[in-house]
């Protein structure tokens, strides 16, 4: 009993097994300092490890029956509840390499509501028709869902401070049973001179203005932005504020724009503003916090310590350069500190879906976490295997303050169970419903299919190749063009040659061949000799899903067509090169590598920016191309 | 001038360009708040960066021209100055998989000395003889070389609080001008009575005669960690940091164990030692966090904050579970706002190297970066192509408040020289130099011959072309085994057949044959047949090194052999069972594979806890295995 409340007590719902203020009581053996950490190089399976009750209660997660507080966009009545705003898919997406279908950010923003984040900012809908078409999906799909407990999530969409950017915007988030419109303007004195030409009370009139014209439009849940405000006046700062919330601004979100500042130094930025801004205390401050020195977490605990209520995060930190403040690090930070050191302070996230959450945003955005990256990296609850023959078994859970069960790294299926050539369609489903993958018919049988010719050559198969195979098959924007067969002879005693034969959207097949300088480069030569369409390879890389030289090999690649795809950056307005990410699983490297180029030409197709003409079709010639 | 000014300003000696306390002045048009920040998702080579000198002066690099001061143990006669104690080579490599030979040990202390790191921990000589023998070797060579200036790093072993432990140490460190001996003891209520089965007051005697013995020995700088610190009673905390001063400690470091503390509370722990321990004026105060909340930077930064002047980092931030603080995060919190932030704290590190030594370290290890990894990510500086197109390019250094060039990522050589297949063997070595490597004769020999191999078949070779031959050619392990020749076929629509040709190291060939689920299966199959020792291939990635479909592609492997190499763990005192990784360069990603693979063989032979015998190698018939 205590172990369920513990993974879920920061959720919505009100768990019986627990009344208001409870905490889990350690045994009168383990009296409040508990035992150290032992910790090595060897990797535990998580499902090892479960979660424990008797942690030391000067670490212990509180357990809270409290409901998520009723939504009103200026305020919240509960003072110790601090909203979670995920921009994964505005902000997280304009990484390098990042860009996501609207399918993909639909699937995200799926995962993000049953995470349960305040406030999912779904994108910056004047940038290009794909990214409107992607929040008005989320808008209507994800921001009508409405869970038992009346919880569904804002859904939010970025604007300049013009009407052309508002509109859109509205367009995209209107249809949401919750929308938000977020602006934003400069107010660094070089940034409005230089960039904007505006004085400083232009500056203020248009961003009132512009409140004033997305609430007459019907939105009642305005947050605004001053860019790069740490290097702003103060005192203009406050003056800018005081006539938005006037307006009509029910949320003020302070970025640290330069990324530099330090804990102590941006939390009193948002106490000064909290100070000295009239009609602050009847909206919500926000923080939006960069990485560039590695604060952004600690920055974002200093901002909600000094009265922050809204965190602007992204899951595993992604963003431009050294990215955002990381969903995982701050949620978990609160959770397991909250109560003690920061007065109570509690998110409504469902922690248990973090790790599905984390790896989706991975394989979709080809951003990669590192090993050792808290809370969501491979060795992040790695420990050595020494620790079983010691005789402190019994204490395995004060190891660590945070067990892999409380981020749903844990597997519900501990019995041993492991897939292989004789389980049937059910047996898959229902493994796959435990690892959190809710399948339909067809999507089910095409990875029922892949399973069933994998599980023909590897004996077990494991749940990193289960996910590896629904990433190939589910995962995958609409097919234009679909991979049939594939030959390679190569080494390095002569020259590496390939033949692929594709077929496209209507069944045709093509083939054709090429040699190359290895059988990746000989292999999508002759990808390209057949589909025509000028790309430059930007990234590629592979790995093993699981232990073993016959492993699922997962490869990833981003490719730039030489023909501009473009969407627009918010603050700079200028156009942005798109590129697009693929992925490819199987067991022969060479293969693999085939089908993710052609996921990732397959979601160039699909961008909605593109002229997508038949001409690069071609006859079904058998054409050998050399560099 | 200035620039030059700006990236050595923390150099160890004195910068000519520049007088004491002298700061940047940015043009009069650009005063005080300086212009915002434009990023997008495109990167730019960052050789196109250059540093600023008309950075605003609130976020400027102060030019100090002040000299590291002298080394004593036990005192730093500037405030200011704080001690970076670089755990790498032993906190560090407890990641899982991160197994160092001697030789990469010896290669990255170099580079730490290089960086101007003030305490090199080597490793912890009683955990096996390779571990004794690198730290040895690095007090012997690095711990010699001595600066012009008078520099030479400090190195460190660590010791359990027990004879055979330090004297074991000191055998690792007695060879360097300055050896320091780095010896701990569990200080919580339940790790005293659990583990060390002693009471608080054996406890204090043990460490109190350890910390005495060490100096006995002829050691005059000694470290004293008491573990689990932040859960120990408070004033059994400062009893026995008191008893160890009385003992001779010369340096106190406050271990956050659990990885769990929030920066004030850090902080809080620090400023408390200091007041409460008497003695404490004395010596030096040591911060060592661990990363488990994504805070280890801005604890680390806390502590410096409350008065502690060495802090202990890794390269990377690598380390167990989720690492330790990084270095690079921490110097350039430091550098960039030491001055405005922290009262003039300063470090005395050469941050041009941090770049070379990340890659080292990532090289080395396997432990790779995420893009979005502070200061030394991929996309750490990228910026968007956009903002050239903007009027405002005369600008663009305030985009940054750190450049590329302070973290040494600005190639020296910016005049656009690429080498192809008519470059010479003198164009080869000025490159690698300029890169930061340098090669003597043999070594030098070895590069340009795979060089030269490569440039028949690809135009250009950038940087990352010739650091990935670097790699495969010279920063490898002895070698026992080495692959002559190898021949692949595979492919959907066959059977995966390899073959391949190793010489052993009298020069004998040995050729096998073998099918598999794809070519690599297939080939390493092919290698086991003939090597014949058992080994699982725990991890295995592949990445292109640049854009193109015809890059150069670099394997890495990380594998365990079935007979147990066994070190002890440190906190632990458990064996664990070490694996070995390897790295593979080739334009084939076969070949690239089975070099990687080969490579972490030779490693894995080369660590001195095996047992060396040839009857590992078997006939020359053409063997054939099948899974």
């Amino acid at each position: 009993m205590a172990c369920a409340c513990m993974v879920s007590c920061a959720s919505a719902t009100v768990d019986v097994s627990c009344s208001s203020e409870q905490s889990i009581q350690p045994p009168a053996w383990l009296h409040a300092p508990s035992l150290p950490r032992f910790n090595g190089p060897l990797k535990l399976r998580q499902s090892l490890l479960s979660p424990r009750p008797w942690v030391s209660s000067r670490f212990s997660i509180r357990c809270s029956s409290q409901k998520r507080p009723q939504y009103v966009p200026n305020t919240i009545d509960d003072p110790n509840y601090v909203r979670i705003f995920d921009t994964t898919l505005r902000d997280g997406e304009q990484s390098p390499g990042a860009t996501l279908t609207s399918k993909e950010k639909l699937d995200i923003a799926r995962q993000l509501a049953k995470l349960g984040v305040d406030i999912i900012e779904a994108g910056f809908p004047i940038a290009s028709p794909d990214d409107l078409e992607a929040v008005k999906l989320i808008a209507k799909e994800v921001g009508n869902d409405v869970s038992d407990d009346g919880y569904v999530p804002v859904i939010c969409g970025l604007a300049r401070c013009n009407k052309a950017d508002i509109d859109a915007a509205w367009e995209g988030v209107k249809h949401a049973l919750r929308p938000r419109i977020h602006t934003f303007i400069a107010t660094s004195d070089i940034h409005m001179q230089y960039k904007l030409r505006k004085s400083p009370d232009e500056v203020v009139k248009i961003a009132s203005d512009m409140v004033s014209y997305a609430r007459s439009l019907g939105c009642e849940d305005i947050e605004f932005s001053p860019e790069d405000a740490g290097r702003s006046n103060p005192e203009f700062l406050y003056r800018i504020l005081e006539e938005v919330i006037k307006a009509g601004a029910t949320t003020l979100n302070i970025p640290d724009t330069v990324g530099y500042t330090l804990p102590l130094e941006f939390g009193q930025l948002i106490a000064n503003i909290k100070a000295n801004t009239k009609g602050a205390d009847n909206v919500i401050i926000s923080t939006h916090c960069q990485n560039d020195l590695g604060l952004a977490t600690a920055n974002t605990l200093s901002g909600a310590a000094n009265g922050a209520r809204q965190l602007e995060v992204t899951i595993n930190g992604i963003g431009e350069r050294a990215g955002n403040a990381s969903l995982e690090e701050v949620v978990m930070a609160i959770k397991c500190r909250g109560q003690e050191q920061m007065n109570g302070l509690r998110t409504g996230i469902q922690t248990k879906h973090i790790a599905v959450t984390s790896k989706m945003v991975t394989d979709y955005t080809g951003m990669v976490v590192q090993p050792h990256k808290a809370i969501v990296g491979a060795n992040a609850f790695a420990h050595e295997s020494g620790i079983h023959q010691d005789g402190m078994l019994k204490f395995k859970g004060t190891y660590e303050i945070l067990s892999p069960d409380d981020v749903g790294l844990s597997r519900t299926d501990e019995s041993g169970i492991v897939l292989g050539k004789h389980s049937g369609r059910h047996a898959l489903k229902t493994r796959l419903q435990q690892l959190g993958y809710e399948l339909d018919g067809n999507e089910l049988d095409a990875v029922f299919q892949r399973f069933k010719a994998v599980a023909e050559k590897k004996k077990k198969l494991l749940d990193e190749d289960l996910e590896a195979l629904l990433l190939d098959k589910v995962f995958q924007p609409s097919s234009v063009w679909a991979l049939k067969d594939l030959q390679v002879v190569c080494g390095s005693l002569g020259l590496p040659t390939a033949t692929v034969k594709l077929a496209d959207v209507d069944g045709a097949e093509y083939i054709a061949c090429s040699i190359g300088t290895g059988p990746v480069d000989a292999a999508l030569k002759a990808v390209d000799s057949i589909i025509k369409i000028p790309v430059t390879l930007l990234e590629y890389s592979l790995s093993a899903v699981t232990e073993g030289i016959d492993a699922i090999a997962t490869t990833r690649v981003v490719i730039r067509s030489e023909i501009a795809h473009t969407s627009m950056h918010a603050q700079t307005g200028k156009p942005v090169l798109r590129t697009f990410s693929g992925t490819g699983a199987s067991m022969d490297v060479v293969v693999s590598s085939v089908r993710a180029y052609i996921s990732a030409i397959n979601k160039m197709l699909g961008f909605k920016d593109i002229q997508k003409d038949k001409t690069s079709v071609i006859s079904t010639e058998h054409k050998v191309s050399v560099q």
